[in-house]
């Protein structure tokens, strides 16, 4: 019951997985913060790095984990290794949460329209 | 560097450490689909766990994970526990996927209009 076993237990296929991989990426905030950062635009790794108090091989595990689930893409110029962001895989996820909060919404309102018709019937 | 590991490295307060466990549980397919469920309406563990071929203790770990960030709430009443979905903590980790996708955008906004700008003084 780890969050961090591969999600291939049969239910949905790559999409699904997909997103597993996303959200565990995001789990953390110093993956976060590169996400946000790189929202903004284009980066070294060095200057991603540059906030953090880290070394840069742990830094570097980060990126890969993000480069693993499709969130960032590398390449290397020079000497120079840069990321960039890639929306799609974030899109996904987030697609996901706004579904399972539209059908949330929805039975709120079916509820609320309950409640009113009920008090209007006692009215 | 391990998803699994506690989100507390400095990087923000009790709301980042929320988001992390908030997207290190939505990292599982079957967690995933109790959400999903929940959104729906309210369910008793073993309503929850019908669709699933799972043992129960190993599913009810899934709850407990769920209810930990807090995303579901659990009461017990008479032999039955009984969950629900709490969207605080969902709206919170969505409002962090939005944020970024609204600063990517804008910056895609602005390349346009520089694009544009660049072709109009070429003509």
């Amino acid at each position: 019951m780890n969050a961090n076993q591969p999600a291939t237990r049969g239910r949905g296929g790559a999409g699904e997985r997909q997103i597993s991989r996303v959200f565990r990426a995001l789990a953390d905030p110093t993956r976060r913060a590169v996400v946000a950062q790189l929202s903004q635009r284009p980066a070294s790794m060095t200057e991603l790095a540059r906030p953090f108090k880290m070394a840069l091989p742990s830094f570097a595990q980060h990126l890969e984990v993000l480069e693993e689930c499709g969130v960032v893409q590398s390449r290397k110029e020079g000497r120079v290794r840069n990321y960039r962001l890639v929306p799609q895989p974030l899109a996904a996820a987030e697609n996901w949460m706004v579904t399972q909060r539209a059908v949330w919404e929805q039975r709120l309102d079916q509820l609320e329209q309950y409640v009113e018709r009920m008090k209007s019937e006692e009215r």
